[in-house]
């Protein structure tokens, strides 16, 4: 905020409330804007544009992902679009090893035993409360992390799971190009890993320990994990989503959960949040944990974005360089 | 199982239920018995001993504490004692990470409101719900980890806690001896650390950014997490114990999270567990994340410690060499 307000002739108009900003609220306060900072929570569509107008040069996103931009509309109108990539990288990684972690351990109905007081009813057993554990064992020496979408947060992720002793890591690229053998052999190297291997979808459920989904949201990876990816995965095995919601089908998921073809979820998002109410399958498994998206909520993490996108917004209401722009062309 | 009932010549008796063994019924089964298979809820005291009577050749406990077994009264009637190190270093050391990730990052409060139904009314705005990164940032490029006791689990923690790029180890040690600086040059370059020393009790509550209460049990170490500790750690500080309830003291810590002298608490074990009901004062701060002393609780590590066990408990029967035994001259 200090950025924004002590910028000589800047008009500032904030949302005066300490929430989600109501979408009439925006559209009544962005006609003649220059630029706009959003959020994720802010759909900025045709629509948007339209009531903004001509005037608007930038729209600045508080998010490293955009699914929530119309980029045909962005591309048309001429706007040019900030975001806040790598600031949030490593507070996504630590996370995501806090999910494999928690959904692994039972963390979720641990928590809700002891909130309750059902913790001096808890009968004691050598098996009791157990799950699968992350870090190898002799009986479970090899440890195979999984990565949908393999960008900054699953290598930092990766480099994360590396320390707890993990063997092999496969995940999935963009098929249309080939895979890269110097990054390959450079995290191989760095992670002491007994094995590295860019795999198709199908290899990725039926190796996997761990699935991590960190893929980019929308329409090309909707429900990309399915019934029939679920199916595939092993019996003691974990699905992270730390990236969106719309890329996991919540009601394959639960049914994965109910009938054991996986052992546990640990979800930092939900297809549909946050309108996601207590009758919602996935929150009747005790396998299931779900934190309400906070993958990027520390205060460190938050400053680093607000700051840069704040700078995005300055930089392209001046037409200057941006510090972190997103090249519309490569996507429309 | 397998390894006790296929022994030959070997009388089994086993408590029958898939909870922890009354009292009463251990006292009736022991008197005779020439090996006893405990665990951290059966106290082995002057009582247990003068009951079970002069045949008791070995106690085996599926634990690596022993503060549940009294020394002098062991040593006196010339029992041996088998325990289950190393076996549990890495499940304990993944939970140690898990629950400083949870206490910085909200994840007990995180869980419950979305369990609760109360997703759809959380206010998102961009500091909400945030907690202290574990990783460094450019805000933070200084994280400390602190550890009181600095054995098999601790180093195993810290060299997980490497891979989230912290810069700086501190621990206390026993201070009738002299830091192992061979230990500590290894350390500091396996890990990559600016920083490792070891500290008094002082300087751990002040420097450490996470505090990990890794020491044993027992009267010489009860609340040694007092009100003076707390007071002097750091606001945006984190406490994590993964070893005994006793250590730290509650009500301390409780007003400790109550008047924010510290940011949170991450607890796999709580004195007097598992009597803690709904009212104890711990349960009723959101910053404070308690699950129900799973530290160990993974299949392959129970497994472990279980063979371990049984293991020592035979070579006790047989008196030969245990796989795992307490050196009691070492504590009496």
């Amino acid at each position: 905020m200090p950025l924004l307000r002590e910028k000589e002739g800047l008009e500032l108009i904030v949302w005066p409330e300490d929430r989600e900003c109501d979408r009439s609220w925006l559209l009544d306060n962005i006609p003649g804007a220059t630029g706009v900072l959003a959020t994720l929570s802010n759909k900025v569509n045709e629509e948007f544009f339209e009531i903004a107008g001509p005037s608007l040069k930038v729209v600045s996103t508080l998010s490293v992902g955009f699914d929530h931009v119309d980029l045909v509309a962005l591309n048309k109108h001429k706007v040019r679009l900030g975001y806040t990539p790598d600031v949030l990288t490593d507070a996504v990684a630590d996370a995501s090893v806090m999910l494999a972690l928690m959904a692994g351990r039972n963390a979720g109905a641990g928590v809700t035993l002891v909130k309750e007081g059902q913790w001096p009813k808890f009968n004691w057993a050598p098996f009791f409360f157990c799950g699968p554990q992350l870090s190898p064992t002799s009986f479970t020496p090899k440890r195979t992390m999984g990565f949908l979408g393999f960008g900054r947060v699953a290598q930092a992720t990766l480099a994360r799971l590396a320390a707890f002793g993990i063997t092999h890591c496969i995940y999935t690229g963009n098929p249309a190009s080939s895979p890269d053998t110097a990054l390959e052999e450079r995290l191989k190297e760095q992670h002491k890993l007994q094995g590295i291997r860019r795999v198709d979808l199908d290899e990725l459920a039926r190796e996997s320990d761990v699935v991590f989904v960190l893929a980019p949201g929308g329409e090309k990876t909707r429900h990309i994990i399915n019934e029939s990816f679920l199916r595939k995965m092993k019996k003691r095995s974990i699905l992270v989503n730390a990236a969106r919601g719309t890329l996991v089908d919540s009601d394959a998921l639960a049914k994965a959960l109910e009938e054991e073809w996986i052992w546990s979820a640990g979800l930092d998002v939900v297809e549909g949040e946050p309108k996601i109410t207590a009758d919602h399958p996935l929150l009747k498994h005790p396998r299931c944990v779900i934190v309400p998206h906070i993958g990027s909520a520390t205060f460190e993490t938050r400053l680093g974005m607000t700051t840069l996108a704040a700078k995005n917004l300055l930089a392209g209401i001046s037409g200057e360089e941006m510090p972190s722009e997103v090249e519309v062309s490569k996507y429309v």
